[in-house]
């Protein structure tokens, strides 16, 4: 029997170069969405909300009285109560409650991927990824990973998200990408040297002048919150 | 002073994110068309004219007199008299002929940067790869390294060039772009084994059953063809 196949995808802009149909599409935004989502649900919040404006967010937290949450460039949205920091959800504080969270590059992704007929859609980060990887080889579909890049740009924290997946899935799937092979390559050199390594990238830069330092090395740690979100009827969940 | 920005462009549907105006835009399209135009204009074609369907190449063919040349799919395209390959025009055959060639990825890219406000567009390949960066450094103004790609879609042998570049300029240039770092990195990672790297590309298994290894391992070799084209006028001369 032949193997589904997998493709990385680099940037939003190219999404509609690949298949969708009926694929498991990723959703990877390492600094910082999908780490914080992944830690969210791992401490038990109820559902998260990913809304693409700030205006949305209001209103769906006042309507699910959930807690409203975003950021940019590093504060909290004026009008949304925390921010976009897998710290500030500890369990005693988010357990049981609804988070309603608006980012810029990864719930854009999310949606397009929805518009493009991804049969599912699941969000990842170091945090989560071998919850992502036992899905993805249990689904037996094709696989779609998305880097949600930043303002539509390669970067390359997701794109080592993408090919830490690679190396840990290839030899369930046929993979002719050298988006995957470069992905998994630049995994493969770096996956000793993390924490030293982003402090070269372009988004360290962008986020460690808001102290963020801390967050970072936290969303390039593996399986500390090692859970599914998946996404079902407008929210993410635990799969 | 402050140095002049760099910055690489892995798709061409990622170009309109980057600013062009007043900067020299490098076309990469290694497999073949920027290897075959280097090859040509060394061995002394007068000039190469790129365009983008085969109705053009024809209809400007006869009207300047010019050799028409493109492929698709590794072979001749129907009207034209000859291919896409580096081989194909040696000094005894091209020296003081006109070409008049069509390619699909690279004369698009080329186009796009003249459109978007580019001050000088030049093409680059491993055979004139130091004609490039001497270039470069001697204009001392933002660079675009712009990969042809395949269909719009990431691939690793224009990568690998433009990190080849990013080598031996960066120290002229203020380069803060995840692209330029990956592209560098995977070069440096496989500049001494390119033969067997490019082995495994989705490029090489598309043109390898039309036998045409010879063809892709002079694609990257460096220095072998080693002159400037630019374009002027419509047409690519040695700059």
């Amino acid at each position: 029997m032949s193997k589904p196949v997998l493709h990385t995808v680099l940037s939003p802009k190219l999404l509609k170069l690949y298949d969708c149909n009926n694929a498991v599409v990723v959703i990877i935004d390492v600094f910082r969405a999908t780490s914080t989502i992944a830690t969210a649900l791992f401490n038990g919040a109820k559902h998260i909300i990913p809304v693409d404006s700030v205006e949305k967010c209001i209103a769906i937290g006042t309507q699910t009285k959930g807690i409203t949450a975003g950021e940019r460039d590093g504060k909290v949205i004026e009008g949304l109560q925390y921010g976009n920091s897998p710290a500030e959800y500890p369990e005693s504080f988010i357990k049981g409650k609804i988070l309603v969270l608006t980012t810029t590059n990864g719930t854009k992704l999310l949606h397009m991927a929805l518009n493009a007929g991804a049969e599912k859609v699941i969000t990842g980060s170091f945090p989560n990824l071998s919850a992502v990887c036992d899905f993805l080889i249990a689904e037996n579909k094709n696989v779609i990973l998305g880097c949600s890049a930043w303002k539509d740009k390669f970067n390359l924290e997701d794109t080592l998200f993408a090919g830490a997946v690679v190396n840990k899935v290839k030899e369930h799937f046929t993979i002719h990408c050298d988006s995957s092979l470069m992905a998994e390559e630049m995994y493969n050199l770096h996956q000793h040297d993390l924490f030293s390594f982003i402090r070269g990238l372009t988004h360290w830069h962008r986020l460690e002048k808001f102290g963020l330092e801390k967050d970072l090395e936290y969303c390039v740690t593996t399986d500390v919150a090692n859970i599914l979100p998946l996404y079902k009827n407008g929210a993410l969940v635990v799969g």
